[in-house]
């Protein structure tokens, strides 16, 4: 696939270390935070994540119309200037859209595709795999598989992971939460190391990396992009010092930021909220989310000073 | 809502009967089978089904492009042309997609709108009512609320459709398959006869009649319509004979037709399948969905006939 | 199996009718509520139920000793002395165990056992089968096969049903609220109108009975025997407006006793409390369900005064 | 506790290190096989591991009856001979049951007994608080708690352990699966460091012990307890290249002896099938769970060897 080239500009393949799954900035639900898009993505380059990936769920891309998250393609590509690989997410319940997203994608400059099944329907094994052939002929980027069962309804098997590699995907994401799941993923790659291992769930990194994979793409680097990097580095030198040290500020991370609210999409919330606190972008959130309300505002912000305070 | 005056128009209000949940007849991905769509309609209205509902879960909405919806919209209201009411589903993840296809399905001439929940994250129900509130203050047609959980994830409680009626939804339509759900309902608007309770289960139908239910959005009239008229006929003259031998009949479809294929949804696969063997339209499915193959077809075949014979 | 003898005595196979999950009176968690007990059987047989089932879900069979079990079974046997048939639960997740109530059933003068799949392993359809044939090849009673998912983990499915059949179920009892299942059950014994289909779902004993069952296990015959007798009778005569009348009753029942308490074993604390407030027996719930506090008991001292006054 | 003095004679509290959810040796379902469990205990001490857990969800106990149960108890205690500490399930859906189980324990020298919740009613949080209580008064043996949310249809929250630790619980196995419940365990009983953590799943063995956590209660110890034992101690001494070295070996152990067979206790059934081929003892398995039939043995024989070859 020619269009690799692009990774092997920045880094060598595969793609690893720590992917932000940007969220979006928004005004409101027509319209981008524009300076908060370009704040945010500084922050993330200064705080030397490795990539970004944008439109996935912690994106939102699903609620936002097609126009808008062109708009937002063009944007991120721009204002990254490729000092990093961006990847978008095209995941769609219509195969039409996903490819129309894919090709905005590659004329705007972006280095790779994101694609979890489309989530209507109930889907088994069978139908992904034929789904996979018709799109994976159509996509002229890269692509990365996205294991996310608790919006998609369907938790990608081993075996369906192995077809995708074989349809060209250059790695996967998984954010089941099933550690087990995961390690099965690693043991069936053992022989692959081009393809890429990325675990959605924070505090899976340093075992990720540890058991062969090769990064995190974990929202919580929206906010703290630094504590990623350096804990991703610890993970890859095997510094069990700096790994529980690190980890630690994670796991409070959770018993905190991540316990404010009481939606399903409660981590979400936490992002936008405390970039907000932070004074980077806006925190309005695309129905059917909503942002937090004043007293969920007000204890992210306790936990966001404490959070300064200890790290 | 000024926009009642077209069901006034049809049929005296509430909502009531049959209403077909239409298939959307494709001649690919991205082209609609417009001679199949036309020969749908008719056998439909030949029929005596008392209204059409399309881009629904069976019409495959969610698989297309906004602008193949958008046309089926406009050829469907044109060739129905008032004869009877049409409905249209502007299901979507978007808040500002399900407005653009209400506005569409509105300057098309169509007479309703029908709304399930966003289904990509996982949402509550305060969230569901927050969403219901900013979707119908941009609705310019009436709604009827749509109970989906198998593909939203969401079974809406009865509160939450007590407090979409006091949005303004016209009815519900069910296709929860929980019988005790659908019980609750009719206990709940026992005193507000104007709101249509509709059964998406189509062997619910003759209990959703007998115990104050408005009709049935029942796939399997897609093939048979007149079976389902007649049915619902049956059991609001309370006619035990006629509705046991109906409620027979379509016992059997879900003992043979039904059972043909293993996705999770063959039926549909069955509804197009069965019009394509009837020689009314183009049997291709939207992906992530797949036609029936050569073998499903020939037992669609055997049992089309049978079906044909006995009835 | 000369065991069929007993239930010929005193009504025509198949089991059909009102049978009542008898809930159990209990002193304390270790002892009987003895009159409470002779009550209740009176109460049950003066309001013409057609038999009683003993130590199922509703009477916290599996919440028992062995001896307090072997207690019961032998009082109201003796209690009961062949009025109405008597059905005992054996179901346990030790074979060893459900022979060893089995044994004392038939000893004590039951005429038939009750046996849902052992619910401690999560088990397959091969697994269960396989337990049914060690387990049958035991029993000296007819027996009749349970299915309640929620606590078992197992759906039965229709083909289980058929083996089951065929290795001497005399009949089964559907309380998975599943009311697609049960209408494939009444379809696939189409054949065998000697094999009993009971529901345990109370709004659905019409329906049951419309389309071809024999009757229901419903549990809220603990304090309206009368009602639910009379509903059978009306169901069986095809009497729409009585059936009407009756089924607004249980409906009514579901939307204020089946309401009160949040525990999802409310219904059975409510039988219980129910029981008590009319003056037949303990409320005594065995651990871990507990009996409704003194709000609830409240509440169901409103509704009972209610219902008594209403029916 | 004065019971906790027979802790304090083998080890320092807390309880730590490998324990073994011992498999129960059996002739038949009314039998132990005799020889067999005292084959297997020898094979557990020379194996090293800190303690035996009996009659938990890997020892089948609630397949057994309750004298056989007593049995197993009073010959693994005896054999034991106090060499290793001996925990003993006494999960019941009978309150009694498990309190006549756990005296039988106390009287026959057993040094704790382990609960997960009563498993038949689906109950709450409030519920089992209170049936903790009801049972940790009857109590003369420390007890640990035990989550296993796939048998017992209840996951504990952490909120749960607390309390349970209030009442006295020493510590908690998790069996879950579900690492993000485990770190907030290793989160919330940061400050409590004799409360023993321990994972159900031999996966997380090292994790556990890197976040704070105490040991681990693994299955697979029956076959190769000097595994686990040496896994356990690389992982309290941090010795990463250990650590990698064995923990791929428990992995290869998931990916060809545990993928034996398709039964969901094919985990159960592959250590009583690997300890027979090794001469241990019967792998007879009590109903409704299954021996491995020839084909599964076979596969079973080759694993065993190619795991004896490469270890």
């Amino acid at each position: 696939m020619d269009s690799d080239f692009s990774f092997l500009c920045y880094m060598n393949s595969p793609l690893k270390g720590i992917i932000t799954p940007l969220i979006t900035p928004l005004a409101n639900y027509k319209e981008l935070d524009l300076p908060g898009t370009q704040r945010l993505i500084e922050h993330q380059i200064s705080g030397k994540v490795d990539a970004l990936f944008i439109l996935g769920s912690t994106g939102e891309g699903p609620s936002l119309s097609y126009a808008l998250r062109k708009e937002l393609i063009s944007r991120v590509c721009e204002w990254v200037d490729q000092r990093i690989p961006v990847l978008v997410g095209i995941t769609d319940t219509s195969l039409e859209g996903s490819l129309e997203i894919s090709a905005h994608a590659e004329s705007a400059g972006a280095d790779a595709v994101v694609i979890a099944p489309p989530y209507y329907y109930p889907i088994a094994d069978e139908e992904i795999v034929l789904y996979l052939q018709q799109l994976a002929s159509g996509l002229s980027l890269p692509f990365v598989l996205y294991n996310m069962p608790s919006h998609t309804k369907l938790h990608l098997s081993v075996e369906i992971v192995k077809q995708a590699h074989e349809l060209g995907a250059i790695g996967i994401k998984d954010s089941s939460g099933d550690m087990l799941f995961l390690n099965s993923l690693l043991n069936a790659f053992k022989e692959s190391p081009g393809f890429s291992i990325l675990s959605g769930t924070e505090l899976f990194l340093p075992e990720t990396i540890r058991y062969g994979g090769h990064g995190g793409v974990t929202g919580g680097a929206n906010l703290f992009p630094e504590l990623f990097a350096s804990l991703y580095l610890a993970a890859v030198s095997d510094d069990s010092e700096s790994i529980l040290k690190l980890r630690e500020t994670v796991s409070m991370i959770y018993e905190t930021i991540y316990r404010v609210g009481k939606d399903s999409s409660r981590f979400l919330q936490s992002y936008k909220c405390g970039l907000s606190v932070m004074g980077i972008c806006n925190d309005y959130m695309a129905p059917p989310l909503q942002s937090f309300g004043p007293a969920e505002r007000k204890q992210m912000e306790t936990y966001m000073n404490e959070f300064t305070r200890l790290t």
